[in-house]
């Protein structure tokens, strides 16, 4: 079952600053456009008005490295490091593409609980994870959680 | 009646990009941000689920003359240059703060229309203006807009 | 030579507002990521620190004609319109992937200045296109240009 | 000698998703123009081209207790929890304006070092925070950390 996903990024103008290097805001875009084609991979979207469910986000950080720079390609690997029956916890590990020896520029994670959402009265809930959605996703084994925290 | 509105906004560091000035789609978010303002000004929210109406733009532009840089302000002046029982148009004039003389640094113009949302359906159709908005919103007199062109 | 380009774009969760839709600043990211690409395809980058020349928008605008949602996929064709010594002019005509008949969702256009950077001083002035990224870019001819016009 | 800082944001459409609410990436951008404009009120930039100086983030977070709405307006209030000689610690303290009892939507939290920009090489260097910057900065007394640690 999948526990992890690696999308291909690349920096664009608009997410530089005047520093001359990627705007830190930008690496929750690339995590958060991540975690959704992760979704999409398994049939689901992370956003379906049908379904009325929902993906918040609780708690969210990162740790930055090394600067990224325009036109600089990158991949975030999303890892799933706990599954309760109502929200998910990721990992996420960013390299540089090209860069040998790989070197890991930042270090992301995000908690997201699964709520349902009333979008006429503007709530939400937490809710259980769609069971078709769940059944599809594992947390990763220990041994690739060792390695992501000695990186 | 109303029919201008001025904000004053700050250039922040994420509207910046590398190439040290502000990143050219910074100024529709100033656009936007004064827009809603001038609502609020007159008592109305641009988006207030109860009314389940909407305000989606089909036109906009900008001209750009000068670059703004990090911290600079800048007051955009909100100028109602058309108004038809469905839509609005609107100028932008936009000058940097403490110059003198005063300069034009960008020109923008939206048209925005008003429309009914159906928010499970998730469509939108055109709707006329609440009059208790539209009573309050005039077009700028000749003189005002001839000012604004010889700018 | 080339005279067009086509890059294709995913509606994200960013890129959406409260009203369900994308938010029309997205387009210009759109645009301008496609314009980048259109350079890379020609062995040049929009923003490289050595050359120091910088491509700054002077005009800019796009109409909408119909909105799209979050996980859509769109086809964003760069046209170039206009060749000068010192500037670009391109059109970008917009269509959703997948609709039949294709409906053009969005037609943007920008007027770029090529400008020699002085990153010490803070100071830009037009300069000449590059000659060797000026030979490879050619004006659309005539018929596609028509083509566009009775989208 | 200052260890606080508030300033006053509203929710703007932009920072607005299709899930009706405030997209979480907002608060980011909130904590970090309220340091801007602490740096202001201390006489100084956080960006100033001649100084050389930056300040990249190397650690930030953000944990989202319950959502915001356009046109809400909150309270950011950056509180000092760490100076070191090259870099400084900051915790954020967001409540909504208006609410009783107070409730904190959101406890931020962010490390930026500072650093000596090479604009032409692109590279940048940890260095001391200049002296007349430092003086001015104040690590929070313990009450008013242990009072955020409890809310």
């Amino acid at each position: 079952m999948p526990h992890e996903f690696v999308l291909r990024h690349r920096v664009e103008f608009a997410d530089t600053d005047m520093a001359g290097i990627i705007h830190f805001s930008s690496y929750f875009r690339y995590m958060e456009v991540t975690e959704h084609a992760f979704f999409r991979s398994l049939g689901f979207s992370v956003a379906s008005r049908d379904a009325g469910i929902g993906w918040p986000r609780v708690d969210v950080g990162c740790e930055f490295r090394a600067p990224l720079r325009f036109e600089d390609e990158l991949d975030v690997r999303l890892v799933v490091v706990e599954k309760k029956s109502k929200s998910l916890r990721y990992e996420f590990h960013i390299t540089k593409v090209g860069e040998e020896p790989l070197l890991e520029v930042a270090t992301g994670r995000m908690t997201v609980v699964c709520v349902a959402m009333d979008v006429e009265m503007g709530t939400m809930k937490a809710t259980r994870i769609p069971e078709a959605l769940a059944v599809q996703i594992d947390v990763a084994p220990e041994e690739i959680l060792e390695i992501s925290e000695t990186q």
